[in-house]
């Protein structure tokens, strides 16, 4: 292990610009006019494998985009790690916030600032470069598998038909996955449990075509005014939500859950500078520590109707849309969710509105156990790193593919994260530490050791 | 006036094509990026008002948009009269539900199709031809003087500090004003009332910048939601607005007014279906007719937050905006209402939520006495066009520049509107009746004609 932790310390500036090569193509999934892009970020990565020395690397076509999958035998004595990560990006809107072009990477205050640098590029790229350290210096421990693939912005809608396809070349021992977050800066942390998603698009139509406000107005109903009534009867004053049924599969929080919640070394004043809010707002009597990773929520992630564009426009628009999600908790299922989001509309739309209800993607929350032998591997590396013991912590995202790997692969996962809060991904100006980068590198290096060591 | 009549109708198809050329200039006064063919479309109205014979034509420099100003004496014994219109149109969004291009008129099934047809190129260019028609036959009985600006849709900002300078050159007895509809298609009708305006745009910040739904869902509060909820908040179950004072100052119908309105041959059924809605909103136990012209409203013109585009984004967004206009009715000041709407979202804002309000334009609501001379002689020319004496009525649209002509030039304005409600004005595939635009024509030379033979 120490030969390949040289290695890595050795050829750490190489690594980083190999990681900017790769940062530098705009692998947007959800937007079709990336496709070209996003599978020349695949083709890029299946090349940086090759040239790592993994053995057997292919890029997979999908009924999407493509999947990037690598596999190197050493013995059939060893454990078989699988790696996951993804190679695709959220749109970098509203392009206008950034500081940079977000598809060239800048190094600031020793970050690397850029669309995906910690998710998931940087994270997943953490360890292609322990495998070359590890393949460089003929000190891989573990049969290795990397799957990388290129919708989890868009919810890897065919992944699950992908793992069932390949369960063969997918066979391992326990999955690996860095898309998650320390708990804080030096604070190592391994997520036990991710939040599920069920987003949906809701439009309301009320007149067939827009309108002259002045003419009309005052014996129509507005459908931004219809849609706004909705959303806002969505939660009540202890900002629960409303919808019929939304909390009756919710697995609670355990006191002990709680209390380790409570115990956390949690800044709540640098949380709400690192969020830039003033005051906030979690459901009833929850912590926000408990509201954004251990209870279910609801939220508009956008609205649009009518005139926005420069100046004063009187019009009575004809429809309004709302892109809405809720984060899920173990227990609730998004199919579960959208149909009673679903109902939920279908009972409370207006006489005077036509209701479109479309679902966009779902995925579930899940639950890892703390006492796993991977888990007490990845403990086990994160120490050596950092040189204290690991919280378990709940993370709020979601990465449904995980309820996946166990569902289809029968395999557990852990969630060895090297991003923070503050890394604003999915916001302009993302962000990943390249100091964390070099940690990540080391942590999957110690992770395989240590996994490799035990009895599994 | 024989003579001036049948000179309009031989020159019949050249004025249409005359006005087609006027339709194809996009002067969309809301969006900088025309301003070069909304000065284009002023010029074009100067050169045909020279052609058709006026003896001082001059297109006015202003802090905005240029007006065209013409005017020709014919004797210090006639009374004057001034026609104001204006050259400017809306934007033709959403452009994709034209059935053709806005900007290239084709006639369908009687009608003139394209942005402007109606509102109001094709309107004021009926005062422009009858003056042609009367000055080709040596007909002229009035004093005339046209006054054409190029940002009613913009709130006219400009005009009255126009009309205060030109005070002197703008000297009348009275204003004609065809920027509204008749009652219904051959039902005359003459406008007594106009709603007023207030337009402004609201918007609501929570995060600093856009965030990872997952990552802080639960946490803090979402600008989309909120905003929401505040648009929800400002109607009651009744759809009586509830911002605070706003209903202090209507003068309300009189039970007069109120019997004129059951008067009037109203299709309920035909106006649901010109609107395309399937069931109608008014106030209270007022009428959809009384709603669209007699009351006050509210109407959210325009939101928009958070990710618009394809696909699902997880994000929570740091801001969310609408534009919200009131029609206004007389009793009712656009800075009263404008100051209530004010007061009303900043004691109502939450406190996890930074206001930003911002005053985009208003206009005076105006009522018009009925038994003016010059309503007078407005009656007996639709009554020689119709062959039937027109309605009085109350417009629900704004003509704010009409408060200003009273206010600044001591002058009433005799509002006889061509248009029809099914015109589709601001919305997709405006259109105008080319039977109303030659009926405009003769109604124009009857009116100075009836207009010239009174006392005033």
């Amino acid at each position: 292990m120490t030969d390949a932790l040289q290695y890595a310390q050795d050829h750490a500036d190489r690594f980083v610009d190999e990681l900017k090569a790769w940062l530098r193509i705009p692998s947007v999934s959800t937007d079709s006019n990336h496709d070209a892009q996003t599978r020349r970020a695949a083709d890029w990565l299946a090349d940086n494998l090759r040239d790592a020395g993994l053995e057997a690397v292919e890029v997979v076509d999908t009924a999407g985009h493509p999947v990037v999958l690598a596999s190197h035998h050493v013995s059939d004595d060893a454990p078989t790690v699988l790696v996951y990560g993804h190679y695709d990006v959220q749109p970098p809107d509203p392009i206008e916030l950034w500081d940079h072009d977000p598809f060239e990477p800048v190094e600031v205050d020793g970050d690397l600032v850029a669309r995906g640098a910690a998710d998931d590029k940087g994270q997943v790229f953490m360890h292609v470069k322990a495998a070359e350290a590890m393949l460089g210096t003929s000190r891989l421990p573990v049969n290795l598998k990397l799957l990388v693939e290129g919708e989890e912005e868009i919810g890897s809608k065919h992944l699950p038909d992908f793992l069932r396809e390949h369960q063969d070349r997918l066979k391992a021992d326990v999955v690996v996955v860095s898309d998650t977050a320390l708990f804080a800066p030096g604070v190592p942390s391994i997520a036990y449990g991710l939040r599920g998603l069920a987003y949906v698009e809701v439009e309301l139509q009320g007149p067939s075509k827009d309108l002259h406000s002045g003419v009309y107005g005052g014996g129509v109903e507005n459908p931004i005014n219809a849609l706004a009534r909705m959303i806002s009867d969505l939660h009540d004053h202890d900002h629960r939500v409303t919808v019929e049924g939304f909390y009756d599969n919710v697995i609670d929080l355990t006191d002990d859950e709680r209390q380790a919640y409570r115990d956390l070394p949690f800044d709540l004043e640098a949380w709400k500078s690192e969020a830039g809010v003033s005051a906030t707002k979690s459901e009833g009597d929850f912590s926000v520590l408990e509201g954004t990773s251990g209870r279910p929520t609801l939220d508009v992630n956008g609205i649009w109707g009518g005139y926005t564009g420069e100046g004063a426009k009187t019009v009575l628009p004809s429809k309004a849309t709302a892109k809405i999600s809720c984060r899920l908790v173990p227990g609730q299922t998004p199919g579960e969710i959208t149909d009673k989001l679903r109902a939920h509309f279908e009972a409370h739309v207006p006489d005077t509105m036509t209701l479109t209800f479309r679902n966009l993607h779902g995925g579930h929350g899940v639950i890892v156990d703390r006492d796993a032998p991977a888990m007490r591997a990845a403990a086990t590396a994160l120490e050596g790193v950092f040189g204290q013991r690991p919280h378990f912590t709940r993370e709020g995202g979601s990465i449904p593919i995980v309820a996946d790997f166990k569902k289809i692969l029968g395999l557990d996962t852990v969630l060895m994260g090297f991003g923070l809060d503050s890394d604003s991904i999915h916001s302009p100006n993302e962000r990943f530490g390249l100091d964390r980068f070099h940690q990540g590198i080391e942590a999957s290096i110690r992770f395989m050791d240590a996994f490799a060591g035990q009895e599994v």
